[in-house]
């Protein structure tokens, strides 16, 4: 497992570029953030020939990647900034301190320089964060032959040569060609005809969310970038857009948790950060449970006179809080993966209508159960002149009724939320149990009113 | 935007067919899940070209397929299995009734339905569920244009060319070559000499997550699959392994707020369905809550001698709740995400207990100027002899107390079920509130009885 440590710690030098030769690079660069002494960890990078050293270094954490380029020359910087893919030299320098960021565009070649630089001024999570500019262009007027001769003779330095782009003479992107059509038509035929004209693009200002829907939509492995004016600029491949994906993922269920989403790992995110991402919600969620506690507070005279009702309101707290949440939840993801729409929200608001009658009986069926049975085995009193089954029927009685309004607030929530632009991922478990609870305990103390006093 | 559905009921149908023509195969399958009509959805359908047809038809959800496949004839049935990838066509098998599953295999050539047929018996969620069998296969005596004469021949029928995949005579998998690299070396060169020969590859009864994490963690964007003796038996690419991730995060996500994962988009599961799947955790949690339900009886002199304490119990039980699950839901994802291990247990637990002090020590002041507050405002009343700043006290100090323990809680046992290969997702929100609840009304009573009686 842990070889490129041992073989360091061993010095065996030798033994360790072999090994390293047959590597993966993702594998290398996992085992190389385990090295924590930075004089090893350059001797590993300076094992790796130039080109996997390169790959590797694009696969390092942000971290790791400083502690190599603080110890290694100017000249072996350069070296491999200029190797580097041009998308991947990006987000490296965009992680990097001011003092590293001025080296490594120092020392870069001038074309790979002005990328850089092109690139570090789209603003993040913009297209043009993500893209590379290292593309196919073919022209309309060559024919299949004239461009595989092209192709064989420049794709080497291009990140994918799975589709090519055909612009015009202004490098208006007029085009798209795989390159398994271009292999697959005649020497003669020309690129202009076995092209399709009708290309799915992004522009470099869109949100990198509404990209990676497209890919998802599309089924497609990569997506040309035009500027405002329709010239090709960049190609975005969809292995960068996978990490978007995990990104976005990551934020919903951050926000459906009650957390501001963090923009590090979370071990990378420092404590104060992590503390500052969480209390907003929490104080809000706090302040609103109060008014839950008010609603006990008005019916105190209840709650001594039938002292055991005091006990259930924990349990239809969390059992009104989950089913609500269930609803919510289902109908946020729903949402994000387009399955639904505000449009049809009478049909979701029927469907969770009749889960909470299923659910609600069930639910409330075990507890009249377990409240006799609790009764029977001594776990409850109650005073003279009570009655445990009407109480036990109280208590089931709001459990449905609850349940119900539950998985009401719980589905209309998101879907109202998505309607005023508002994120529907806000309206997950902490916000729906936080009214949840108030709406469980009118419908409690109400039913009680009516039955018990 | 329903430009189909509009053309279809003006009976524009030479107008039609040329709007369909430029349209996009997954745009043209959105729009007609709008036709309800059957016998419309066939006459679009058939204005499609063959190729254009199969395409589209793969876009199509089930239910439009069985609609579809219903009205057409078997020549034209046969002409679209065929048509399509073989993989595609598994998909759509799958999901068919057994009527129309006979009647597709019977009508496929027989390559197809030895390729459908050997498919179909890969286990669900399997790698060899997944793949597809077409691939481009080259041999390592070849040069390189005798392997670029061969793609050019054979590349129309394949899925994807990016990768070709090397093999023995006994089809034995022996390398990886990107179709970059083949056209980008001279025509000599011998494929087995630019071949990499340390693949990634899947085994085809491999867990579909798994294959989906080695894509992410390598960056691929294809893989091959091998059956048991190592023989290359199909190709896995990307675009389906992005759906597999999706339906990982939302079994994740499902799991996360106490419901078992549905099999089928939200719409289409059924009432009864969906009720099961939310029923069995809700009916465990509401056991488990009237554990918190039984401390409260214990307690019940203190709540009768200080009333007011009542009161605080939701927002005690909400904030608390609320923080554990922050920190349960932190530690899940990361753990997803490969951030966070067993082994980094102490790290993350005095990460959360410092990140717990601080939030703990912002929402305790903040509720003791609340409580005070809203005395003031004539919100709360108090017994004579009882001290507001007292009761504001117990409460802050129980809510500080209690949610470093909760944070505790919540980072512990996700690892905890990850090290006892139990799926952590399940150790979210609603299981955590559950423990928490508990806890935090211990701390309450604990104190309120240490500094109120």
């Amino acid at each position: 497992m842990h070889e490129i440590l041992s073989l360091v710690e061993e010095r065996a030098f030798s033994k360790l570029r072999g090994v390293l030769i047959d590597m993966n690079p993702a594998d290398i660069a996992e085992q190389m953030t385990e090295i924590e002494d930075d004089k090893s960890l350059v001797i590993v990078f300076r094992l790796l020939p130039k080109e996997q050293a390169a790959e590797v270094f694009s696969y390092l954490e942000s971290e790791e990647q400083q502690r190599i380029v603080a110890r290694i020359s100017d000249r072996e910087l350069a070296g491999l900034v200029n190797e580097m893919f041009v998308d991947d030299a990006v987000d490296f320098t965009e992680e990097m301190p001011a003092n590293i960021v001025r080296r490594v565009l120092a020392l870069a070649d001038p074309d790979t320089r002005k990328a850089i630089n092109q690139l570090l001024k789209y603003p993040d999570n913009s297209a043009g964060s993500l893209m590379t500019t290292e593309l196919l262009r073919l022209k309309g007027e060559w024919n299949v032959a004239e461009a595989i001769a092209y192709v064989r003779k420049n794709c080497m330095d291009l990140e994918s040569i799975t589709y090519a782009f055909v612009t015009d003479d202004s490098r208006h992107l007029t085009g798209v060609v795989s390159m398994k059509e271009v292999l697959g038509s005649p020497d003669e035929a020309l690129i202009s005809s076995i092209m399709d004209d009708d290309v799915i693009y992004a522009a470099t200002t869109e949100d990198q969310a509404d990209v990676a829907e497209q890919f998802k939509k599309y089924d497609i492995v990569s997506m040309p970038v035009v500027d405002g004016e329709m010239r090709l600029v960049g190609l975005i491949t969809i292995d960068d857009v996978v990490d978007v994906m995990e990104d976005e993922t990551t934020e919903d269920i951050y926000k459906m948790a009650a957390m501001a989403p963090i923009e590090d790992s979370y071990m990378s995110t420092s404590v104060f950060s992590l503390a500052k991402k969480r209390v907003v919600w929490l104080l809000v969620l706090m302040i609103s449970a109060t008014f839950t506690g008010l609603i006990i507070t008005k019916f105190e005279n209840m709650l001594t006179a039938v002292a055991i009702l005091t006990s259930f309101i924990p349990m239809l707290m969390d059992t009104c809080g989950n089913a609500g949440s269930q609803a919510s939840v289902s109908v946020i993801r729903a949402l994000v993966l387009g399955e639904v729409h505000f449009s049809s929200m009478l049909k979701v608001i029927w469907k969770e209508f009749r889960v909470s009658i299923i659910v609600g009986v069930c639910v409330a069926v075990v507890n009249f159960i377990r409240i006799i049975a609790f009764y029977y085995l001594g776990m409850y009193q109650i005073d003279a002149g009570q009655n445990i089954f009407l109480i036990a029927g109280v208590v089931s009685m709001t459990l449905i009724l609850a349940v119900i309004c539950a998985k009401f607030v719980g589905c209309t929530l998101p879907l109202l939320a998505d309607k005023a632009k508002l994120d529907p991922a806000l309206m997950a478990s902490p916000m729906i149990t936080t009214i949840v609870d108030a709406v469980s305990l009118l419908v409690y103390f109400g039913i009680a009113s009516l039955v018990l006093l």
